[in-house]
Parts: structure tokens; C-alpha cells; sequence
């Protein structure tokens, strides 16, 4: 019964399915495979539009990577001040870019306002050789307090950044599960919004491994092969990254699996609200919650046996993942009344 | 009957197992997990010695990884001319280590002799503030032309690096075919004869995407973590790494699977050295020969269906693979002595 | 009439003479020669303790190489928020560093309180291989605000660090006009109080283009000479650069002319604070004002042909240099009185 | 009595005397004052063409700033194997261009022919992402050999690199000396030819610590200005550096000082020819010598108290300087006779 992040949860059958059955017989190595080719196909049909496609291993090699062609080493990245890849990367943008600088900006539930963004850009330095240089803008979606970016804030953002001369980037480790809550389309949510290169993840919604860097403006494809190279992104059974992301993508699997991941998570936000002395700190738009809990009700949780991750000292973080048992979920929100009620 | 590389095969049943039955139930992540710690428990086992184990997805990453804590930005790394990380990596050692420089040797069949290295680094500018710092010995077993360095060899090496003061890397994409072929044990061919740190491979011998990087000096590790998270290495849900190390290293399987593919290679190598007109290059010590076909056997060989690896004007490489099929073998052979005849 | 930095001031005679005498002859390149030997002895003789010296000619190469050997490429350094070196050197500590983090911490007055540095290392993220590593603090003296650190706020600093396990750089660029408003000796405003490496300025003060770059750490010293190199900053010529540092140093010239630089500031600032609408900002510890203008008188004092940088909209520095004329102090005085008479 | 190298010279009287006269009254900073300006009219009117300029103090700093704008890092560089920055530089280029690879070619008397670079070229890998990609092209003019490259052979060297995509640099440490000896224009030499961008040194031949990178392609000088402040080499006091360029080039005192400095040295070579058992290894296009003595007589050179650099076993370097004193080179030429005769 963990609830500390999705990516504790395992693989998706059918995605470990599609590794068995895919792994007889010699196939052409580095991207060269017919699976490889029919995922991007299947992928420029998801976003209905002309695009790239390069599938990672890990979302902070996606992140990393998609910042590299977008800034420059004495550039500047844009970003929410509590965003992956400014706290949680250990750097990887810094290191993938050369060197460039992530201007962190605060904003309400994970959010970068469009106004902050623009307030500042107006004080950017940009021209200015002393200073680094604006170059992009990375939002996340869900963002890291579990939240959703409308269409329009997406796009409110996006024209911003373009005006300042900015590429714009959409971290989408989450992406499955902010496209279900808003119910629009991939292409809304993204190039038609104005975002340039997308980070899609696959891992914490029922791949083992694979994420697709997805590049929407074709410039910026040319040098991300050389650069995943370079990293040691590039797989050698490459197969094995694309039939992880053709099962995901086949049948709608990845919306459903989000989907599930979702209700389970209104489920527990639903069950919790009801709880005396409990609190959720942000709109439970995706997967993820964030709860103050009565300290005592939080150690219980803990002893009950119940994973969770500890976000600071007042609040908890709860995710739930594609195979999330509704029967945890009544179980966490019955321990907690249980406990709330003790501790009264 | 592919006989490109060995990265075009798929995965062993064994290690696909191990992903299905691994999968279930939630488990910590990010290397936290009991399968990553069996996992070094097991490696220690095999080399009889402490070590720390790395985890990644390809060889790249490990080879520039090792490379990075080998050798600062203003080092220098040696290693042979036609070595996988000089040549094939679009420079991923350059990228990890901030800018060092890669010295190519020569040497007959894919090898550095000592005594040429200790010839390079007397005149390696060790201490002149001009020149970069020779830091690190990178060797590749198997090395690029298929051959193994003796264990007296290697030692030979590392003790000139040693005197030296660089560290010494092995690149082991190939390491279960090398240590089949040499008959000795993991530790006598690594940290017994001098090696620091080591790529072993898992990849190519049966696994989809694993390799394991296996430190022997502690020193060494301290900063590995973090460089592996940076670039974006470490892998969230890490037990699929390691569930494919697992099962790769149970029952020896991965030496069953390289001496299955050595054994294959020997037997091509057999037939075509009796085919008139058909020269074999190098030693074949493990899974690659390289061969001279007169031209319209090479082309008659594409034509009928085989694939191969044009490695130079002359040279042909052939590659076999943990699941080569004896009968695509003796199909090889057969087709090139049809073609030499109709050639001659 | 050129209040707009330090920077717009030429060279002091005595440095110009000694260039033009030391010119003549043959002397050994690179830093072999005797001037630079001299001087090396000269800065251990001011700071009462064996050192390492390397000159170079600007305060961002010094500043960037001292974190360069502090923080590695996965490390962070904590800094103010209004440091040149986070704001005004476009990256190039991240360069430097292969790509570390700066970590801006507020703090009145332009200087870091300990408290707030305890604070931020508590949460740092250290041994987490998700979170860049603190691994160095650096402070400004005089800091951007125009105020020194005493003595024991430089002490609880250092102490706060190195308790952590950072090492401490301090930015010197106006090294000698922060010695002369504390009165303390070099030592105690440096290594004594914990100060593992310096950039001493003699730019700003008179030379025309020498910074010492000092390292009180004799394990810090060994990489520098190759990363100095590395980044063209080692003069082939070096003796030019220090026959300015012998100069300036000789005689105590280079205090002689900070305390002339503070001393009009000092009058500057007493003149202000008499003219009615005009507010002061920060103290005036060195040769730096922060001055709030009524706007008209603002634009008054740019076109009677005064020069001036404009800090933000409400405060414009004002910097007086080691060559600053009395004069050119008392007429601006003169006219600021004057606009606001005719302001009000 | 110094042929160690140009660099052991002072600098021109002229060249500290507009130091001297320039230092007087503020000045803007960072490189926006007159005196920059007029350099760089200077220099467009000496190329004949317009151009950017951007002073820097070092050779080694405007290699790689050079390469630094030609080069991706996933690029390579062609070059001599016994260039400067591929030797000498402890590894600048691959620190500016964030990792790049130099790539060595061999050649007589110390050029690249145009046939060696095409082959190599056409074995370069442009395209495949396992490959560093062939970017730029950069000759060092007077070569490390002492030889010029000719206007025919520049033209047919950059011809080949830009039918490749390559960009063209010239490491013009000794640019006036290689310029003298051709007897044709800046621009024949250079644009003309096919140069994308020049180090045009300064400092070997008069200046304290002075070259000027010039850019001939516009759009290579848009992140110049960046990466040269990140990197420190930006002065602040940016005229005296321009005041040394200014003298430099007025007036034709570089091509005097350079006319005298291979004047000086045809005639050592001249002397040096005819003493029995002394060989010059390379013709003396410019101001350097490689000069094969017998063992005896070399070390009889050193006893007598002249300066020289051992190149290596068998050969000694002599550089005449823009100063060298021609009764100096007799009494070498003279000593080497009486040691010959004495060896004898």
C-alpha cells in the first residue's frame, strides 16, 4: 500500500507483453527498427501534426536533453522555482546545456504565472553581455504540486515566452494524466498552445523505462540525435525502448491507464476532505495529492504501513499510479479517519 | 540471419522472465529496491572482492561515467585508435569529463602494447602546465578487432599506468565473451591484474539494455551517484535494470550465453578459413571475426540475404550473437563457398 | 565628472612607470620570471603565511577559477543573491565549474547573514542524489552593496561553511578599500577568519588590468595552474602582469590609493546626505554609494555631464576610484544641491 | 642573448608609451570607449572589409574562443597534429567548445596539404550520429614549423573545409611575421582566401598582452561577445588593451616589427648555414629556426649563456623577436662556428 510516487509501482502487463513478443528475431540496432519508425508514426498521429521523436530511458535525459537545443551555455532556462529540474536533477540541465543558468520563479500551486514570467523577462538582461542570456522556458504538466496548466495559461505562457525571443518546453513526465483531466486533445495541450519540445512520459504511467522526447519545430531536431549519442541515450536494442511506448500508445492503454491513476487519486482526495483536521493543499487536478495531516495521524499512517513522501513538515505527498488498488485507497482513507479520530 | 552486430538480437527468455515476474507489487525506487542490492551482492560474489555497482543502460554511459571520475577536464585518457569510446561515442568521454582528451594508440590487432604506452607517457607532458594530464588507461576486452588481452597483458598495462599515476578503465561491452575465451576468473582478468573500474556489459550478450558499471576502488564511487544522476542514468524504476542483471548472472547463464556465441564465431571462422580466397584478419578469441571476401562474395553475400558489417574497404565484420543459430552458421558458409566458386 | 564605476578610471602612474621599465630585456615566459616570484613573495609577506599566487587579469577569470577547484560540476555554490558572480559574469562560474549551480541567499546590506547560510545548508539536499551538492560559499568584500563584512560576520560565516563542508572564496574585487575601512590586517580579514581562497582586485584600484588570485588552501592550489591555462588566462608574457601587482603593492600604494577612493566617497556621502530629498541606501563602509534622487535631480546631475550607473529605478551607484578628484566630488555635491533646490 | 621564444621579449616603446599617454581621465568600460572603436575601424580598413573585432590578451584565449563559435560540442576540429591548440593549450578548444574533439592531421614542414584534409573528410562521418561531426578547420599561419602556408594553399585548404561544411580559422599567434614573408594583403591572406575567423596575435610581436579576434562572418560574432565575457576575457578597462592594438597597428609598426624579427632570423639561418655539421630542418619562412646541432655544440650554446628551446632530440628552436639585437645573432652565429670547430 505505497503511495510515496508512481514510480515505485511496477510495468503495465500489456507493455511487458509487447517486450517479450517483440524481442525475437534480429532487428536493426540505434533506431533503425521498424518499431522505432511505426512509434513516431504513431505519435505524429496522437499530436496530428508533422514532428520528431526521440524516445530516453529516463524523463531527466528528456528534460536535459530538449533544454540542450533550446539554450545556450550562457543562457538562460526559465522554470518554476519547485520544477524537477531545477530541484531534483542534480543539475542535468546545467550539465547538458554547458553550463547554462535556471532562473527559478515562484508561483501559486506549481504554476509559473504568465505575468511573473513576463515581469521577469523585462528584467532579463537580455543583450546585455554580462548577464546571461533568455533562452527558454520549461513548464511542467502536471506541474509538481499536482496541478494542471490550462490550455490558455499554456498558451499565455508560450506567447510570452516567443515574443522574448524564448523556445518554450513542457516537461510531461505527467503528461498522461493532465491530458485526462483536461480532456483536451495532445495537440491542443502542447504545439498548438506553443510549446516547442515536449518531454512525454511513459515510466511513471505503466512503462518499465521510456519516455518520448517529442520536437515539434524540426530545427530543433537536428542536433538532439548527436546529443543523445553523446549522452548515452541512444540504445543499441532500441526496440526495446519503442515496443515499451507502442503498447502504451496502442488502444488508448495510456489514457486509460491515467485515468485510473486520476480516480483513484479524487477517490483519496474525496475520502480524506471528509476527515476532521485534514487538509489538501493544492486542486488534486491529476494524480497526486498533497495533505496536511495531524502529526500523529501522519506517524500512524507510517506505522500502519502505509508509504507515503514526506514533501516538507507540514505537508505529505500521495500519488497514485496506473495500478493503484481502489481497496488501498478505502483502506488510507479508513486508517486515516481511524487516527484522526484517536487523536481527538 | 543477421550476423551485423550483436545488438541486433533480441533478449534471453530468462532475462524477459525476470522483467514479468519482477513487475508486480510496488518497490522502492531509484536503486533503493532489494533486486539492485541482491544485485551487488552477486557481483561482489563473482569478482570475490568489495566493490560498488552502477547500474546503467548502456555502455556509453558507463564507459564515460568511469571515465569521469578517472580523469579531470584537463586530463588526458589513452586508449587505443580504434577504441569504441574514441570512435563510436561522438565523444561522450569529452562530454562527461568536461573537455579531456582522448589519446589514441596504435597497436596490432586492436591492442595497446605496454611498452607503447609507457613510450607515450614519457613524452606525455605529465606536470607541464601546457599539455593536458595523462589521468586514465581506457582498454576495450574483447577488444574492436575481437581479440583478448592476456591477463599478463593487462597487468602489464596497468602496471605501466600505474607507475604513471593514471587510473585504469576496462571497456567490457564484450566481457563474458573475453572471459570465456580466456578460461580465468572475472577477478583475475579485472582488479587482479590492475583494473580500477570496469563496464561490464550485459547488453549485447542477452540482455535488452543493462550494463553493469563495477567499481573496485571505493575512492572511485564517491562521486559516481551523482554523475549518474546528472546525466540522467539513474533510472526511477530501477529494479528493470537490475531484474535484468539478476537473471543474466544466475546460473551463469550470461558465460553459457557467451561461450554459446564464441562458439558459433569459431565455428564460422572454421569454415570460411577453408573457402579458397577468404582471409581472416585478426585472432578470433571471441564473438567478431573479421574477414577479407573477394568483392562479389561480399556483394553476393548481401544479395543473399545476410547481413554483415562493412568495416572498411577490405574488411568485413561478422558478429554472433548469445542466440546465433548454428544452422544461419553453416548457411553463411556454405553460400560463401557457392560464391568464391562461382567468383573464381 | 565620472561617478559611473571604478572601472572608467585609467591606471596609477606608479604601475604605468613600472610596466615601462620592467619592459626592457628577455625574461623567461609563462610566470618563470623574477617579477612574478617577487610577488608571490611580496602577497605572503602582506598576509603573514606561506601561499599560492596566480595572477591573471580580470576579476570573473579569478573568481571562476577559485570555484573551479572549490565545487565540483555536480556541486553548488551558495552566494548573494546580488553577487557579480550570480549576476554580472553571464555564467561563468558555471562554465568554469562544468556546469554547478550558484545559490542566491538574500540578506540585508548586500552581505549573507550566517544564520540564513545555516539555514539553506540544513536543507541543501547533501548526500541526495537528486540535489546538486553544496560545496562552496562566496562572499563579496566590499560586497555589491557597498559594505564590508566585519571581521566576525566573515568568521561566522566561514565557520557555518566549513561546519558543512564547503570551502570559502571571497570575491575581492575591492579587497583593499574593504582593508582600509575595517582597519584590520590582510590575514585577519582572510585565512585567519576562514577564507580558503581570494581574488584580490587591483583592477578597480589602480593597476590596469592584475588581479591575485590567492590560495591560502595548498591542496586547492595544484589544479589551478592547468585550469588557468585551460582558459587562455595564463599570460605568456606574465611579467606584465606582475610588474602591476609588484607596483601596486610596493609602498603600500594600493592602500594609499583605496583609502583616497573611500575617503571621497566618504565626502560624497556627507555632502548628500545634507541636500534635502536625497536618502542614502546602504552604509558607506568603502568607495560605493547607493543614493535615492528626487528623478528630476537625477536627470539634472546626467545632463550637467555627470556620469553615473543606474542601479534600479529608484537607487543610482556612485563610485569613487583611487584617482577621484576632490574637485569633481564637491561640484557634483554643489550641482545635486542645486537640482533639488530648484526640484522642491 | 634569448631565442627562446618571441615571448620572452618585452614589449614596443610605442606600444608603452600609448599605454602611458591613454591612461589619463575616465573612460567608458567593457569595450565602449573610442579607442576600441578605432581599432576596429583600424583593422576593417587594414582588411579591407568589413569585419568585428574583439580584443582578448591571450592567443590561447582566441583559439578557442574562435573554435568555440565554429564547433558544436558534439563537432571536431581539424588541425595539425603539432598545433598550438592541439598541443599546447592544455586542452583550451575542448574546454570552450564544451567538448569537442581535436582532430590531429600530419603534414610536412608543419602544414596541412588540402588533399590530406579532403581524405580525411571523406572518412569523417559527417552525418552519423556515432561520430563527433567535422566542423571546422583551423592552420596555424606562420605554422609551429616556422613555414607560411601559401594564399594558394590557404584558398585550396579552406575550399576543401567549406565543400564540407566546415568553418575556417586561422591561429595567427605570428600573423605580421607570416604576412611580411608572403608579401601580400591582410585580406589575400585571410577573407580572400577563405578565413572565417582570425587570431591576429599581437603579443609575440611588440604588444604586452594583445591579440584581436576577427570575425569576417557576421553571424559568428552574435554569441562572441557572450562567451567571451563568461570566460573572463572580457577587461573591464577594456582600452588598454585596444591602446596596445592601436599603437600596434599605426603607422605599419607591426610590419616593421615583424620585418626586423625575420630579417634577424634569415640571417642567423643565413649564418648558421654555412657552419659545418649544423642542419635547419624546415625552410625559415618567418622569424623561427629548427635547427639540428650536433649534441656538443648545442650544449656548448646553453654553456655560453644563449637562450633556446629543445624541441626535441635532435632539434633546437631560435626565435628572433621584434627586438632581437642583430649583434646578438652574430655572436651566436660566431659561437656556433667555434663550438663546430672545437666539436670537430
Amino acid at each position: 500500500m505505497n503511495f510515496y510516487s508512481d514510480n515505485v509501482a511496477g510495468a503495465a502487463p500489456e507493455v511487458l507483453a509487447a517486450l517479450a513478443e517483440g524481442a525475437a528475431g534480429a532487428m536493426a540496432s540505434y533506431g533503425a527498427d521498424p518499431v522505432t519508425a511505426r512509434v513516431t508514426d504513431r505519435i505524429a498521429e496522437i499530436f496530428e501534426t508533422e514532428l520528431a521523436v526521440f524516445p530516453v530511458a529516463t524523463g531527466t535525459a528528456g528534460n536535459a536533453l530538449a533544454m540542450s537545443v533550446l539554450c545556450p551555455p550562457f543562457g538562460a532556462v526559465y522554470c518554476h522555482a519547485g520544477s524537477h529540474a531545477h530541484v531534483d536533477e542534480c543539475g542535468a540541465p546545467e550539465f547538458y546545456t554547458g553550463g547554462a543558468k535556471l532562473v527559478p520563479l515562484d508561483g501559486a500551486d506549481g504554476k509559473i504565472a504568465a505575468a511573473d514570467l513576463a515581469r521577469a523577462l523585462d528584467h532579463g538582461g537580455a543583450g546585455d553581455v554580462h548577464h546571461v542570456q533568455p533562452a527558454a522556458l520549461s513548464i511542467t504538466q502536471l506541474s509538481e504540486c499536482g496541478t494542471t496548466y490550462t490550455v490558455d495559461e499554456i498558451a499565455a505562457l508560450a506567447d510570452t515566452a516567443h515574443r522574448h525571443g524564448l523556445g518554450v518546453h513542457m516537461d510531461g513526465a505527467r503528461f498522461a494524466n493532465a491530458l485526462v483531466a483536461l480532456g483536451c486533445t495532445p495537440a491542443e495541450m502542447t504545439w498548438k498552445a506553443g510549446i516547442d519540445i515536449l518531454t512525454m512520459g511513459g515510466t511513471k504511467n505503466g512503462c518499465m523505462a521510456a519516455e518520448a522526447l517529442v520536437v515539434f519545430k524540426p530545427e530543433l531536431a537536428r542536433e538532439l540525435g548527436f546529443r543523445r549519442k553523446r549522452a548515452g541515450h541512444l540504445f543499441s536494442k532500441m526496440r526495446f525502448l519503442s515496443l515499451q511506448l507502442e503498447a502504451y500508445l496502442a488502444d488508448d492503454l495510456w489514457l486509460r491507464l491515467a485515468a485510473h491513476a486520476n480516480a483513484q487519486a479524487g477517490r483519496l482526495a474525496a475520502g480524506l476532505r471528509a476527515v476532521p483536521g485534514v487538509e489538501i493543499a493544492y486542486p488534486v487536478d491529476g494524480n497526486q495529492l498533497f495533505v496536511a495531516f495531524p502529526p500523529a495521524v501522519r506517524e500512524g499512517l507510517a506505522a500502519a504501513g502505509f508509504g507515503y513522501s514526506t514533501w516538507d513538515e507540514r505537508l505529505t505527498r500521495l500519488v497514485c499510479a496506473f495500478n493503484t488498488d481502489p481497496a488501498h485507497v478505502d483502506a488510507f482513507i479508513a486508517t486515516t479517519a481511524r487516527l484522526s479520530e484517536q487523536a481527538a
